[in-house]
């Protein structure tokens, strides 16, 4: 029944409900002697954030406190607990549909599982995913460490697609921009959609593509913990997220072999790829090659637009879910996206320290 | 580092490399009770061949051998050990191309992991599936039992797509299609496609659909094991897979929440999913309905075609992959996609057990 | 790397230095539905705290915080985070000997392994079972429902060793008293065994027996996970414990097989053992019978008496270690061997649920 | 459920019952690199078997059967599959008890569990150590390769305790001694000993005494995983096996501080231990001393000797278990403890590799 753990050697358990006491987890595994730079996790939280129009006005002013492992700024290879307070809980924003199962939510999968359901959806609210994102900057320094660096951005909102490739997109521009988006033009796009959507109470979803570099060779572990696989889990662990694809993805599905292949080429006594459609992956293992994948979430479910639902005495009755929600929720998840990322190379990072008689210390 | 393992409580560990003596595994976690039909695991075993033109030419002539386990037919709560000889090795097929980094295979990076490269591919190999097939049908047995069944069909190759949608598809006529078509006109498509790229020297990839029934509510563990993140992983894991989506999965981002969400409503005290969008899951938890995905496979990385690579002393050379590989392997790849999703379904009907107090024996 | 978890269905990870911000943990798996009686953790926390003479003086007045995974004092079946702060931390006691490697404690291996010691111990210190005492109170809690009782006592201070044999022993009694003694007699004893010891600036060990009533026969998962193995595991996790045995332990090496086995006899068409030599575990499974078994731990390492030592320039010098130490702290480890005995059990009971097909849900 | 396997990153899992097909085992997580010497595995093997008069007359000719992970003498990487077919099964032996629930045994406790009993015990059978030993044998090969050796020698067999202390035992006499003896004198007594239990029907138990030496400062994981926690776990999963201790153990109980703690002092510029009643551990973390251990066996519990026993139809019944038994199988798991240990420190020299930053690579 534990499944609130990911991760093997990097292994992060979470805890806290949307409208408990708080929200937290345990990193266990980190190494010893890794610098913590608060200031860097404090800007991750921000960037789950809702900065921008369109997101839901719940100001959270989250900020992560650490409980253990670390001494002088310094991790001392015992376990990082650390915790954010929910200080901001409006259970009146629940109270008025309370009895009624909302449409796509968990609240109904929830209550036939464990009996209950939690005020405002418990673990399956996104609140849930501070923890992650604490967790990832952890893992995103470790990796930093070893020059494993990753950046994400919005590829797409509802049918506003980015014209950046997986390769090309800039990155440093959708660090910036409060959409996530790669430039001026799909942030304006997707100001304007967003803008509709919530006119009309309604919500969108879309997707989020993440490059990551600097990976050696080398690291995933098969046959099932392959690297694609326990980046899969990973991404598809996240609230909404229904799909995921790496390398060329479903599209690869329609080209022919001779096309799709990675060619090799020997050029000054190293091997290069011709092109990366694998995804800087080969048998779950990373080649060394740019990881890139891409994440589709769905709409956020809670919309004011009227909806057929049950209550929990088992009548039909209609639901408009107001209060503070997202119209979109897919920048806030571009932070999320990389972290969950970040978790999964981290892990790997440590699995492959033993993959060699040679290199064992 | 270990990475063979799949499944927490329903719990497989597979062995063997594609030119070793054997190929087998460990189930560890199947309840004692369970009647094996050693017919329906050499079914399924067969289904796993390569029945039809444009397959692979090695006719293996697989059969499970069962080493513990199982006494009288009947599961025992031990440790089920099975193998599988590799009776039909021709490591002459490998000897031209030994010395070269096969494109888009695995080649490279297991010696940048490990070393070394195993001849025909070792673990990358297609081969190492059988296990997963053997260990699959003994889930399929198990869930069975519980009222769950799994059917899989091609719903793509190259650039041929099924016509009927998920819900609908006919999986009676894909489970004796030689080509896992849903009806015949795709089979026929299929059949000229296949055909056309051989004779190219040439590869085709495709997607799968899985259709999953009878899966009670309240299956899956939030946060990080939901049910379609497990999914995610066991479909990931498998070779030549680049993508999955669940539900309407990439197309759900470019919709409206109250388009996508799936409403309720109470028909004779029950309530009843309006639509099944989110393909069965809903917070990670099963909710009832039938649980839907789609796999993307990528091309058939042995082709005929000359190609660019390198070789092992490091120089650019030209390769061509002759030998028995399918043109096509996406046809056989249905029975494992069921074989992994029935690994995963096993595993979480088997963690459901402790979820409340008042279930407990 | 990680190790900070236990158990695999009921499953705790813990955090938290004995000189940081807070100690706790996050309880993984455990069922929906059990009622949390707040006063009786208290109570448990209680018998952890130096209650007489001869303990530690530092009078820490813990009280464990819950932080998620209970909602109106009922479990959720979501993860149970807690703390308890740290909050009478006196750095200044280690001040004097923070250059010196403690004899026999953990600060030269600690350095040796992760590059730095915490103060005052940190993960080595008695403050670390604070997490296992809260979780192993709920695990009480979970086994109570099931008619699972765990009772321990001191049945060895030093030389002094207590009358009553495994089965006999007066459980109520021990619970009252301040030394975890079953009588008034070796209480007594005790008393002026750790008195004398106190005046020599100088500390005793001990051994605590531990009795558990009420598991029904299946309990245990054989081969590597048997019952007494992560028993035996547990025990030996407690700082300062040496070893381990269950039933009759290391005495029946010396015995002939037919005295020892444990006969069988048929009453009232019930199946009764003629002894329980076996503590109540055979193949690694619980019979039904009391499971028995016994700890013995080390003296306080931490001893006024002048040592020589080595301080971290790498010079011998002389070490006396004065501030809060327990002379004696045995009794204080009664509720701890309870509570690991309990994560244990918790956790085998919810293994066993799916041992057989007829029972699954 | 699953209970078969042991270990984090160097991984067996197990299977195979008394009197199936074959018993055998999975290695995942072995680095790459590493050579086989089978000859080795082959003594190991020989080790196990009964050579003595005293001990069960079948003579199994165990030979291991590498099935995967080795290529050309080297470890790949990849899982190590491998199995010892059951030849010399004597069902009959049996037949005439298979209705009786042997005394001590796992026989009622395995039906109360699964609803089954295997005939010849299944898994609780001895047998099921050939695939400890083969394993163990492996892991030996990887320990000796970072200088790690493992010597295990009888210290006591019946009344007839070893006068050789812990640290100064003679283990190449012992290797040699069809009684695992560390001297003439002790191998004397145990003969006769023996022969005369024999004589009279009955059986033996006894203890075995562990020293590694060459570990390195800095494996074990704490808290839960501690170096001796995981000795004591791998110890007392073997059949018979009742009681664990380290270093001066149960004696430590009984002794002052003063008395016991490992003083310092440095000499040529090195720290030194004074003495080591740690036992080579300290926090859970191995300190560079010898680990020394010892392990209580129980008699084998199949006795000559009539007793009292229940049937299956729930009568009280005598039982007199003739056929091919140890009447000492103490000089056996010599081996045994020696391969469970092995198993243990590879898996902890794997996983301190990422304890520090500074020395991941």
């Amino acid at each position: 029944m534990p499944g609130n753990s990911s991760g093997y050697l990097f292994r992060l358990t979470t805890f806290g409900e949307s409208h408990g006491h708080a929200t937290g987890g345990v990193i266990d595994g980190c190494p010893a002697g890794l610098s913590i730079d608060y200031d860097f996790i404090q800007r991750e939280l921000n960037r789950r954030k809702p900065l921008y129009h369109g997101s839901t006005e719940r100001q959270e002013a989250d900020s992560a406190e650490f409980l253990s492992g670390i001494q002088n700024g310094v991790t001392m290879g015992t376990p990082i607990g650390f915790l954010v307070r929910n200080t901001e809980i409006r259970k009146s924003d629940y109270d008025n549909i309370a009895n009624l199962y909302r449409p796509s939510h968990a609240d109904l999968t929830y209550t036939m599982k464990y009996g209950n359901t939690p005020v405002g959806g418990g673990r399956a609210s996104g609140r849930e995913t501070v923890a992650r994102v604490i967790a990832g900057a952890i893992a995103k320094l470790l990796l930093k460490s070893a020059g494993i660096e990753i950046h994400a951005f919005v590829s797409q909102v509802g049918n506003v697609v980015a014209d950046s490739d997986l390769a090309g997109a800039d990155l440093s521009f959708a660090l910036q921009s409060p959409y996530g988006c790669p430039d001026t033009k799909m942030e304006q796009q997707v100001a304007s959609l967003i803008s509709e959507a919530e006119l009309n109470g309604d919500t969108l979803g879309g997707a989020v593509t993440c490059r990551i570099t600097g990976t050696p060779p080398g690291h995933g572990e098969p046959v099932f913990d392959k690297l694609q696989a326990d980046l899969a889990k990973a991404m598809l662990s996240i609230g909404t997220a229904k799909a995921f694809e790496y390398g060329l993805g479903f599209q690869s599905a329609s080209m022919k072999g001779s096309d799709y292949n990675d060619q090799l080429i020997v050029k000054e006594g190293k091997i290069r790829f011709l092109t990366n459609h694998d995804g800087g992956i080969q048998g779950g293992i990373s080649n060394g090659e740019d990881i890139l994948f891409r994440v589709g979430f769905k709409p956020v479910p809670s919309v004011k637009k009227p909806q057929s639902t049950a209550n929990r005495q088992g009548e039909t009755e209609m639901i408009s879910i107001t209060g503070r929600h997202d119209t979109c929720h897919v920048p806030r998840l571009v932070v999320i996206v990389e972290s969950m990322a970040a978790l999964v190379l981290a892990d790997h990072l440590l699995r492959n320290q033993s993959a060699r008689l040679e290199n064992l210390r």
